[in-house]
């Protein structure tokens, strides 16, 4: 196995050096005093980078996916009402882990390439006088189409329609990437995931609860034990967990809050946005266009490109593993065959961005697309030369 | 943090030097050809760890808890009725989940010490003629209290009775420290995770399901979705995963299954008993007694060893620990402050074993327990140079 | 520190991910069987990468210049006349090694940028009758100009002189990298470094000594202790060291001879080949020339390139490094200022070389030279796209 | 390859986890300024450990014997007449490497046991009223027989004589350990390496120069190119070294001066020294008496343990590598087979210790010898026990 690329998934991401070797620990006793050090940091770190004050958060040995079941089982009831659109392949994979819990999703249909359609939710949360719908689903940013979403907007639609509704955000590929507030946006349940902005390894879920979010967890039946957050925070309140944590991606998660808080939050949302900028620049000079259907749905952490009519885009991924050892991501679901990603989070320089890009060239030329070699890393560079000086302030 | 002194904790175990390696792994993408290159020998491993030859192995990012649960939700239906015995600390926490996912538990109350009650099984099985019993649960080892329960027995319950229910066995301190025969005991779903046996950090629950188990998934109708194995079952023909796998840790356990299966599974088994007959040799000249209760109990992974009366056994471990810098095991539950334990499994040798004795004496010691120091770790060298040869074979 | 971008510089270059592995080891006896286990087949790879049969390998806790050392003071004594040309800042080192040894050296002054004067060499040798002269001293790749010498031609040239001189030929950043023939070539001694070809950090002088040199250090009175090679030779014969050796750099020394051996050699060498011709079509897109004269003077693991006159070529050095992070290396001695040096030695992709080139094109453009940004790129792409074949078959 | 058990030799120690993760480090520019912020503060802490507030520190990647080397040949010249006493084999191998340079040494022979005879120095120096004793070379602990010399007392003997020789001390085996105080005592040329007191794998030696001593290098004329300190310092001076530099093991350097300046270095001392206490207790306790004559001579970084007349003490080490896989040291030179050593240096704990101290029972044992298990492990458990306070202060 060589691992001399980058990898240009959107997500796992490279993983820093240091963040590498907080993971690799040595066995502590997770029973011991030691084990508290590096739990509340942990947990305190990830409150910062939700920007909230007071959410709960907790850390479960999953993933994001598990983060999406911990939202469900703790706060809702078999039947329970959910409202969601269904606008990518997470969204879509939500909706389905709802309904194998037996809740009643109301789902949305928007075409892929679209962010939620807050007005829609506005006009169904409005008439649901009842209030039978418990809880909205918002996928911030869909990984599958690289469309992010107006999470305010979401709140705004709830607001106005005066409903009580929790709101569960999948911040899975947004989270430590680009701006996410918690508790601005009155998010009652964040879902995020290790692999992503935090840098590590897939392992961990990461959920925020808010207090409104607790409450509910009183009154909730679905079964639950492994993702039971009651346990947890018994188990926090004395430096412990239900079980065996993993101490060392505890210790990674630990470690790489401090990268992103030292860094600072909006340096490393403002290095996301310029690195996505300039593949947007090399995508244009491509002559190629995003899936995502307008400007301000760009995701900073990954795009989606959609490949001319007739051409297989998973031809380019596989291709760039086979003969260049590069990876970047197939198309997912409606848009299978369509695009091919490009994953641009967590810990990446332009000049790694550089080198994804120029393969997606090579690569498109020899499957012969009417591509100019060179076009796309022009573009690129000739942005990130403009741009590069947020770039030294860059920790990570 | 000073990482000098193995721990002396029933798991996680002292990791060996190339399973850190193996874990601390780069990141590659989970959906290319490499990654099933990762898990498909890391599941075979697990399988022959196992002993079986036909078990399906499921490797979710998690643990023996989590195990626990893809048992019970993908099997099992609310309001079915399963039987347990309750004989320590991780069988009644695996009752407490049943109850809680609206099970049905018939609790044979058995004394701490104890182990499984196979007569008294086969009686209720065989009173059980309608066959409401879904399920039997078994713990192998109980970490809580030392001692190994005998399965062979338990199949013999089920079979005497001409029972149907599903077996479950809990092998989370036992699998790959001890001998464990899931084909030859009719196992139907057995638990293990990452951090015992096979040496690694916590992070991996390890479950094997035998086609009869398989069956009952389909009528089978607990919510699940993390943890359910057809979403896995289907990702693993395409080398995949239903969200994103932890590779490294995938690794690590791929090369700690080489390990063993090089090591020869009667060698690593033959490799606990020694070390754990010179902890018990230990216990003996000190003048104390194991909780287990007769030495067909004993666990080769852990001792749970009686203090005496009006002793707070939990002060040995916070002594080791704050004055020593070692780990040692508290009792819990009903043994709390009874018992302290020593873990020894896993990557330990006969050297590092006699550094915890000796530990342990110089806490019992200090604290005022009329122990002579030198006198265990004289027992256990006694033992350790009688029987040393086998320790060659050992690559661990 | 970041680590995020590869680096450019010529030496030591990027460490694989398992040769950092290999280093990374915990302490053992060295005065054990096991520090023989790792010993000797380095040596033995060593021998094989230096394509000898019968050359005796020694290697010290050191660096090329120890290696060096080695050479002059194990077979030459105060007064004896050695040949060199110099025709860059390696060879003048060793040149001014040689005088402050007290050695007298003919110096044939040769333009930075030309290769050894091998014609120079065999009149001077001829006329030598009295054969005063003791040993020619070869650099076979100037790392600082960027040149490759003939030494067959040099080998050639003491033949056809019918002198018996010693030729000691300083591979430091060609052995492991390109063709290089100890037993074909008649080299005497052999130089090599750690952290070039053999993708190590710096810490090893790896030197190899014929049957004819050995003879030399029989009579050879220049003062060496911790440099004697009869010292070390007679350490090994007992798997020892005559003091205390480096384990863990001799362990990924043993590992790095395994890839470059497994890989095959000429495999390696067609791999370094490939990665520097585009690395020189970049430069011929972009208006440049290397500072190498000719062709077949071409090194394979750096390339010294001109910048315009009036230019100081060491500002691109600077730029790269504080704007972009990326090392390039700086010009030395005679064309410092003159030249900055793309290293693409060792273990890098075209995918890494890329972002090289992309981020050299940045650094030019920032600093006013006319580049067109993406023209070197576009130029090694189109190259490296028509050669990825053998790409495929590197484990680097 | 097992890595489990400590190991028991006098250098290379146990490395601590931090300080193997501080040398393996990716591949950086060593000639950017990165690199000075490395060097600088390595150098710095190493001033302080040397307790020296002018000494000049330098670095080599070589080794102990390297460092000796530096100080004969920077400071001296051919014909030079130094003072030395032969009471181990370092001093006889350094005293072999002066011959080896035309040094012309004066030996006082000294009984193997015994510390440096300041009293035979001090009439030596006197009579030499010409002062054709250019050095005097002490060797402040002998490794080979665990003897700690007075090097205040050496210079005094010179101050008495108001000889002006300079002093070199080989510190290879104390600095770092046991108390060194290089301006109080007057050393001009102090040696040590990374593998001792400073807990790092070989690899580097490490030297301090004072002012006279870099004197002295101006009229010098023994030949040096890779040791000479003018080099090194001119390279310094810019942040960079003559030649590549071992850049990961000065980060580790760095970061173990680091280690052992937040302990405090009286710590350092007062662990090490109750470390040793323990050891002879347990020696005591077997029967056996230390190869250093007195207990003023006991060094606290290796003890060399008499073994019974007619007993070849090396079957000891042999036996606890073959059938306990531990590491002790071989007695050398006149005490081959008479003594086997136990090396309690670097970073070790009592519980660490005492596993050492239970195999060296059992290999007695086994061996025939009349050792009662567990009486060593006792008295040093003892010790231990009454002595730990000072351990919690240890960050090793």
């Amino acid at each position: 196995m060589s691992f001399q690329n980058p990898v240009f998934i959107p997500g796992p991401t490279n993983i820093p050096e240091n963040l590498r070797k907080a993971c690799d620990m040595p066995t502590i006793d997770h029973r011991s005093p030691l084990f508290g050090q590096i739990l509340h940091p942990a947990r305190e770190g990830v409150r910062k980078v939700l920007k909230s004050d007071s959410a709960e958060v907790f850390i479960f040995p999953s993933t994001g996916t598990g983060g999406w079941e911990t939202a469900l089982t703790n706060c809702l009831s078999a039947g329970d009402k959910v409202l969601s659109a269904r606008n990518g392949m997470f969204s879509h994979r939500w909706i389905d882990m709802c309904q194998r819990h037996g809740l009643d999703v109301q789902i949305v249909e928007t075409p892929w390439g679209e962010g939620l359609p807050a007005d829609r939710f506005e006009e169904i949360l409005t008439a649901d006088t009842n209030h039978e719908i418990k809880a909205v689903l918002a996928t911030h940013n869909e990984t599958a189409t690289g469309v992010k979403s107006d999470i305010a907007a979401v709140r705004k639609a709830l607001d106005a329609a005066g409903h009580p509704a929790l709101m569960f955000v999948d911040g899975v590929s947004s989270i430590g990437s680009m701006d996410f507030r918690f508790d601005e946006w009155g998010v009652d349940v964040a879902v995020a995931g290790s692999q992503k902005g935090f840098m590590l390894m897939a392992g961990l879920a990461i959920v925020g609860f808010s207090e409104k979010a607790m409450a509910a967890t009183q009154t909730a039946t679905l079964p639950r034990t492994f993702f039971d957050v009651h346990d947890m925070k018994k188990g926090y309140a004395n430096s412990a967990y239900p079980y065996t944590p993993a101490v060392g991606m505890l210790n990674g998660l630990n470690q790489a809050c401090t990268m992103l808080l030292d860094e600072g939050l909006e340096n490393v949302f403002a290095r996301h946005h310029r690195i996505a900028e300039g593949v947007r620049a090399a995508v244009g000079a491509w002559g190629l266009e995003l899936c995502a259907a307008s400007p301000d749905l760009y995701s900073d952490t990954v795009s989606a490109i959609r490949t001319p009519e007739g051409f297989n885009a998973t031809d380019i991924v596989s291709h760039a593993a086979s003969k260049y050892g590069v990876a970047f991501g197939v198309g997912l679901g409606e848009v299978a065959g369509k695009v091919f990603r490009i994953g641009h989070l967590g810990s990446l320089t332009d000049v790694m961005t550089l080198s994804g890009l120029a393969t997606a060239e090579m690569c498109m030329a020899d499957l012969g697309l009417d591509i100019t070699l060179g076009s796309g890393v022009a573009a690129a560079q000739e942005y990130y030369r403009g741009h590069a000086v947020a770039a030294r302030k860059s920790a990570a």
